[in-house]
């Protein structure tokens, strides 16, 4: 089965110039089909500040009314996407930047209300698998924003390891994949602040036993229970570490099922 | 030869809901291959006043720096391309957003400095017809904003009229090709006051006795002069009116060589 390389990038690195353009070159020196997904939850919250509208955060999760969607879609799917996008045709690597809505990419429903209405935030419920196989023979690469619609005009803030993980499975039965998480840290670490502490590989077992002696931060269960998710949905190996995983032969923490 | 319409809407229909739902219904129910072009500069002056940046304009021509670029890219690309993308998705028509960057689609160079340096404003040098044809056949259709770029990194601000002409002439040998620049005037008017002055027919021979007899306003010339250049490029028709006139049967300017 041919190989696919999924790679997320978030917020952090896409504010520093130099790492965004270093991650990007080493993106378009990776071998084969390859597809990158990125949030830029950092520059969206700027903008908001700038425009003097309010954010509100329930459970790290951004609740998203009509003025801040308008500002997410801006930000996401125009400023930074189509710079990453630009910058990668400028590294020689065909790049096609995509929101949910282009060619009916990502479908999603508006999450439901529980004790919180989030506003327009979507749960992916479709992957056009057909699609990204079509654009990914054509040696073309997905630049994919955590934008997503409903097919029926309505846009939705989606979270964008969420979108990663959703396409991953989606493509599972196509493709041997890999699903990179690159974020400011070097992996999954027993204590944040000291790097010897980091887990180089975590399968099932070790995650419950992990869970269970509560030997890990709580900031990073999200990412785990993501990584889990896109395991048991087909997707073969899960890198989380720093974006220079990507390149370097530096440690980063790979999860496997078993 | 297969026919392909190519539709071109502009800031005043975009900001009006109502208007912009309606054109992109009337859209999405037109047989056959088509392409949609957009600006936006109007959204993107409101954004520009929000921020504070200044707007400056020479021969109705907006410079474009670092700032202003930032702005154009986030509401051209962004929050208005994927608007209409999400909404011609409701209306069953399969879209697919694209800047210039996407799939290398559009290349262009920074506008050489003459008197005066319009900033990142790019001229067009290259559609890539092939992608564009490769689409069509698809069944999907593409949805093009005001923005190019350099192949080297680089995004440009370019003229949607340009942009709208520039992808008529590259597709003139696969396609009969139909462009309809839609805008709030009934079409190319002797006094833009009175729509019984609406000109119905324009050829390249009344085209130079209306120069002659300075008989029509100079804000439609540049329009013309687009118009003319694609129809020396092999478009086969372009249509000049409101944006109604993509439905209705309203008259309109239909230019032709002969």
């Amino acid at each position: 089965m041919p190989k696919l390389n999924i790679f997320k990038i978030g917020g952090d690195i896409i504010e520093e110039e130099k790492k965004i353009l270093a991650f990007l070159k080493d993106f378009s020196d990776v071998k084969g089909p390859k597809i990158l997904v990125h949030g830029g939850g950092k520059r969206a919250t700027t903008w908001a500040k700038k425009l003097s509208i309010p954010i509100q955060m329930e459970n790290g999760r951004r609740i998203t009314n009509k003025e801040t969607l308008d500002i997410i879609t801006a930000i996401y799917a125009g400023q930074i996407n189509k710079t990453i996008v630009a910058n990668l045709q400028g590294f020689g690597c065909n790049a096609l930047g995509l929101s949910g809505a282009d060619a009916n990419t990502i479908k999603a429903v508006k999450r439901p209300v529980e004790t919180i209405d989030y506003g327009f935030v979507g749960d992916v419920i479709m992957v056009n698998k057909d699609w990204l196989c079509k654009v990914l023979e054509q040696n073309i690469i997905p630049v994919c924003c955590a934008i997503t619609h409903d097919g029926d005009g309505q846009l939705f803030n989606t979270n964008a390891d969420t979108i990663t993980a959703e396409i991953g499975k989606a493509l599972a039965k196509e493709f041997e994949i890999k699903l990179s998480y690159c974020f400011g840290l070097p992996g999954v670490m027993k204590d944040i602040k000291d790097s010897s502490s980091l887990i180089e590989k975590i399968n099932q077992k070790s995650y419950e036993t992990l869970l269970l002696t509560k030997a890990i931060s709580a900031g990073i269960l999200p990412k785990l229970h993501n990584a889990f998710n896109a395991l048991n949905g087909g997707v073969n190996e899960v890198a989380i570490g720093n974006a220079e995983m990507i390149s370097k032969a530096i440690p980063y923490t790979s999860i496997t099922l078993t």
